[in-house]
């Protein structure tokens, strides 16, 4: 793949559809699976590898919701694939590939499309997750973007939520919180004078809301020695809580230990309520994990191989509720426990 | 599966978020494959059949798109879970399971995601294609809803578009027209007058809009016989001219052999010109194959011991276009050649 000219494109058949016609002008050129059929079934056919399960996961974006109108079309297409792929590297999964399914309003330009495809087709090829297939629909109102991303770990050996035991580690990889305020910079950009950030800061936490990091790199190593893992997309307080509940376990989590950008660092300085945001606000797109004590320093090491930071920031304890501590060892409570859509 | 009561559901923990007790209280009750992990996981894990390829396909409603929105629930996921399941029958495949991606708007009524719910449950369960997963959203405007379907082939065997050869005979199952006749009568009442329908042809053309019929009894028998296969969406002009086009053939079609149910014959005969509709107006969820003359018969007997009814409507041809031909041997013209979104 790489960059296409419409001039490149295969030629289409004069009474296709106009449905057709943007499938293959923008989507074809995409395809590098042969499961794909370059399209033109509305089915993809795939052997998942000998002696693997096939993981399966979902998740979409919805303009208004889940991004803003006025935001370019690759990164719309990057943000829906990583989160995609974000969700399979915390299931410890290898990722095969996708299926998009988009809804586009009347009177989007054919520039935004063009950007998106470019954007899908780039991060799919970065990250070695091919188009399967799709489903292209108008939309009333809202871009809608859909995707099904399909992974492949040893049978039996997807990494869940479930599988946390009391005295494991709880491990954080990248930092926390920072796509929480870049979406608060994107509604309010005073706020970075309000915080005193300089200009890297503010484009740090702007691109980290815009373009979600996939921990696919260590997705193996999670795998082998995590005892559960779940991304963190709902923020770390709620996800946390979700992967205790389904393990039947709490946590105790040390807010200094807690992984923080500079960016993130000097904005709660300045503003020490920002700590319920960076905890509650959601949109890490990182991993939490537990490991059992002796495995945790082979993981720590597969990290560190593929540059991919990780912070211990608690332990997993026989308790029922993942308490998050501050210096003075209180418990913090929350007005919202975890970002919800209802 | 079945039927389940609110007092029958499992508790949900007191943090558990609105969107958790969404899922908790009406889809979990539907889970019956232990890949689905209770969806206390937010991935699926599935081992194929030994020595099958997974076949993969997508197709979402929307609101005012798709369906009315005073469609009532069960119907829309009837609809939604049918259309995908017509796809995989279309391809020769088994069904394995699907994922759901839904947007629900802000005061959407709880009866309505309750006989959704129920509806898809139900036929999940007469369908054999269990829910594995998804994702539940808040959409800002329409409701949404988005499956992709898994369904298993023999490694290598699913049955595509393109592979049909000029000599193969082209059979369409069920009726055609009926959906696009009923679409018409849902949005002018007046017209089932007109038309001189009695109650029963009346009630036949809405029910066949409202909830199609996927031809998963003979999916396994297309994929021994058909040389090629499209499932009927977008109206049988269009989707036939597709598969000839990606085989590389024409294909000649005697308009006086299609099979029309009592009803679609009855309007077409007070209103001749609703041909082109019956013709191109899609939503029927029928299949169209082709099939090397020595495996029509059977084909055939098969479809006929699951009580499937085919009717043989053309030929293959060298050509390059699908011609549709009347009782005087005239090729009929149309403004449009099938339904497209755009």
């Amino acid at each position: 793949m790489g960059k296409h000219d419409s001039e490149e494109l295969k030629p289409v058949a004069a009474d296709a559809s106009a449905e057709d016609r943007l499938i293959a002008t923008y989507f074809r050129p995409l395809v590098t699976h042969p499961g794909a059929f370059d399209l033109a079934d509305d089915a993809a056919a795939i052997a998942p590898p000998p002696g693997c399960d096939l993981v399966l996961t979902t998740d979409g974006v919805i303009s208004g919701v889940h991004f803003f109108v006025d935001d370019p079309g690759d990164a719309v297409a990057r943000k829906v694939l990583r989160i995609n792929l974000s969700d399979l590297a915390a299931k410890g999964a290898a990722p095969l590939g996708f299926l998009l399914s988009i809804g586009l309003p009347a009177g989007l330009p054919p520039d935004w499309v063009k950007s998106f495809a470019r954007g899908l087709g780039e991060d799919a090829e970065h990250y070695g997750c091919p188009l399967l297939g799709g489903d292209t629909d108008k939309s009333p109102g809202a871009i809608t973007a859909y995707i099904v991303a399909l992974g492949a770990v040893p049978h039996g050996g997807m990494l869940r939520r479930k599988g946390a035991r009391p005295g494991d580690l709880v491990v954080a990889t990248g930092t926390i919180g920072d796509a929480a305020l870049g979406l608060l910079l994107r509604r309010d950009a005073a706020a970075a004078r309000r915080w005193r950030l300089d200009a890297a800061m503010r484009d740090h936490l702007a691109s980290r809301y815009l373009l979600p990091q996939p921990r696919t790199a260590i997705a193996a190593a999670l795998r082998r020695h995590a005892s559960a893992a779940i991304d963190v997309s709902d923020g770390l307080v709620g996800d946390l809580a979700k992967l205790c509940r389904v393990s039947g376990v709490g946590a105790e989590i040390a807010v200094a230990d807690l992984p923080l950008s500079p960016a993130a660092c000097q904005a709660v300085t300045q503003e020490p309520a920002l700590i319920e945001t960076i905890l509650t606000g959601g949109d890490d797109f990182e991993v939490v994990a537990t490991f059992a004590p002796d495995r945790f320093e082979p993981f720590r090491q597969e990290a560190a191989a593929v540059g991919v930071m990780i912070t211990q920031i608690g332990t997993v304890t026989a308790g029922d509720s993942a308490d998050f501590r501050d210096a003075h060892g209180r418990v913090l409570a929350f007005r919202h426990r975890s970002y919800s859509h209802f």
